[in-house]
């Protein structure tokens, strides 16, 4: 194993320790439990917006804390589910009195931890919502989730749903749009080569030099098939056309209904993408892959969605959410309205998103 | 090679065309000769500022092109100068009748090659003068330069030198200004592994699963010397005292001499990092290191840095200036005065950089 570490168990830690000496006019780095949250939280009458996961996706989620973004992240050790009381104490940290919303991917961990923190939360007066992002259309289940997995679209409701907070959208008004998000976006990813996760020091999975992964996890879980290696306008062209042409996904979601005070199964349904939709397009590296790379995806993306008769109105390239240093690329597509382009827009300040 | 490409001859113009198509609010991209320029260039009174070199360290150059920093830039092959016409081109596309500064890394091709453009210019009328930047203390001389390579430096020059011409410095205000930031900045990288070049296909060196290379060159040229592989605070304490202890670096450079009316030999001499000084520092991943681990470099940096005395008042973490695929690190410590500290504040909005 070739890194820029020191001993394995230490990674997290320090790496938070860098970010934290890195963006001290951003962000504060809690330890003990381990979480993320701005400088100037909490902040009165705003809702907050906390993430989490396992760590090795940076930067997600820490590297998005800030203005118009998230209020707070939890991470856990590498592609390990944060614990519940590192959930509740940021959002002990960050809540202003107007409620908070948990933004979690679909991995069972997550899931139950941040089903606990919410409940823990209210038993403190907290109000919490918590919104699912499952959004990869690779595989169905996987060896981490029931379900689709959570993935691209995660940070995009994040930059959205932030800005809505940070407009002062309420909680039920947020945790909608958050929904909206979700349902709106699909994502698939490849990978060249596989992760190599600090504490364990060989590669997660094997491929041959000549061999792709299509559609992969963000852990290196395996995708839906094993192929032979092709052209950047080959694998553009299969990703894509997966994403657009799935349709009407389905699925049931435990969320809270504060009337009966329970947890309630709510069926939530994709909408299709159909000709004529203004869509964000995110072609985002697994952290191996240098840019230039992404721009021959974006190029061939850009071209089937125009042939397809999307309208690609915002874009975002780049390494956003990785998976240590493996190779490889996702695509989200995000089916937009008025609302989501304006608060796309916004004004955002964190350590790895700002404009 | 496993890569996201198609035809290693079409990756260069692929990866433009990807550019544009994601970019056009701020860039135009030209072909035959080929070069990037902000789309409201040229800018009537506004000094221009052009860089460019071989292609395959993404984002730089093109991707600095923008509002605050780059109104051009001129991308070779990969790893390989532009040529004079391209260079010519893009000064007269975007000539705003206040002169031109071409910032040049020091390879041995790109100063020909500017220089020729210069006189060129020169001969249509348009006033240029052409900085170079020679900051990687590694090695004096090097596969494709004679003095010190151009590196990390380069992407603090663009940014502080753009948001001068942005303020309506002059010529002579921005060339002086352009001087000062090479001369106070200072380099060093490490590779993990080797890039590989599309056209090649096979890594550019080889080092074993226990080597790294202290050192490294942007292009993969040798560095100072190959040794085992080390932590990361180990290899960060390298880096940093090498640059730290790194005194009074002297050099003959050849500049226009408007008066004379020709190239003229000035020295030039680095000043020394001192206690008390303030200084950027600049963590940048050679392209296939993630963020996760330059942020252990920051942190060891950090810790170096109070102990030296040195107080670090602006910083940037991230993929600027890459080897295609490489894993490794730069780092550059750049000393800051108060009108330099100004202008890295001021606002910029180019593809990969913007705040």
């Amino acid at each position: 194993m070739k890194k820029l570490i020191n001993k394995p168990e230490d990674f997290v830690r320090e790496s938070l320790e860098g970010m934290a000496a890195a963006h001290s006019d951003l962000i504060k780095v809690h330890y003990d439990p381990t979480f993320v949250c701005r400088t100037d939280a909490p902040i009165k009458g705003k809702v907050a917006i906390i993430s989490g996961g396992g760590s090795g996706h940076e930067p997600m989620h820490a590297g998005f804390v800030g203005m118009g973004m998230l209020d707070a992240a939890c991470p856990g050790e590498v592609f390990t589910s944060p614990t519940p009381d590192q959930m509740l104490e940021a959002a002990k940290s960050v809540d202003g009195g107007a409620g908070i919303i948990y933004i979690v991917k679909n991995y069972s961990g997550d899931v139950m931890n941040f089903e606990m923190a919410t409940e823990l939360a209210r038993g403190e007066g907290i109000r919490v919502l918590n919104i699912l992002i499952d959004d990869d259309v690779a595989v169905k289940d996987s060896l981490y989730t029931q379900g689709r997995r959570g993935v691209g679209t995660t940070i995009l409701a994040e930059k959205i749903c932030g800005a809505a907070a940070q407009q002062g959208y309420n909680l039920e008004q947020i945790a909608s749009l958050c929904r909206r998000v979700n349902l709106n976006g699909r994502t698939m990813g490849i990978a060249l080569t596989s992760c190599t996760v600090p504490a364990k020091g060989s590669p997660t999975f094997e491929l041959s030099d000549r061999e792709i992964e299509m559609g992969i996890g963000i852990h290196g879980e395996p995708g839906r098939e094993r192929m032979d290696l092709k052209s950047v306008d080959e694998i553009t062209e299969m990703l894509t056309l997966k994403l657009i042409e799935d349709v009407g996904y389905s699925r049931i979601v435990r969320e809270w209904d504060e009337d009966k005070g329970e947890w309630v199964d709510v069926e939530l349904v994709d909408p299709n993408l159909e000709r004529g939709d203004r869509i964000l397009a995110f072609v985002n590296s697994m952290g191996g892959t240098p840019l230039s790379e992404l721009y021959l995806v974006y190029r061939k993306l850009a071209e089937i969605c125009s042939q397809q008769g999307l309208q690609i109105v915002r874009n975002l390239i780049g390494s956003y959410i990785t998976s240590l240093d493996m190779q490889g690329c996702s695509i989200t597509l995000l089916k937009l309205d008025d609302e989501m382009i304006r608060l796309w827009d916004a004004p955002v300040k964190t350590p790895s998103l700002r404009w």
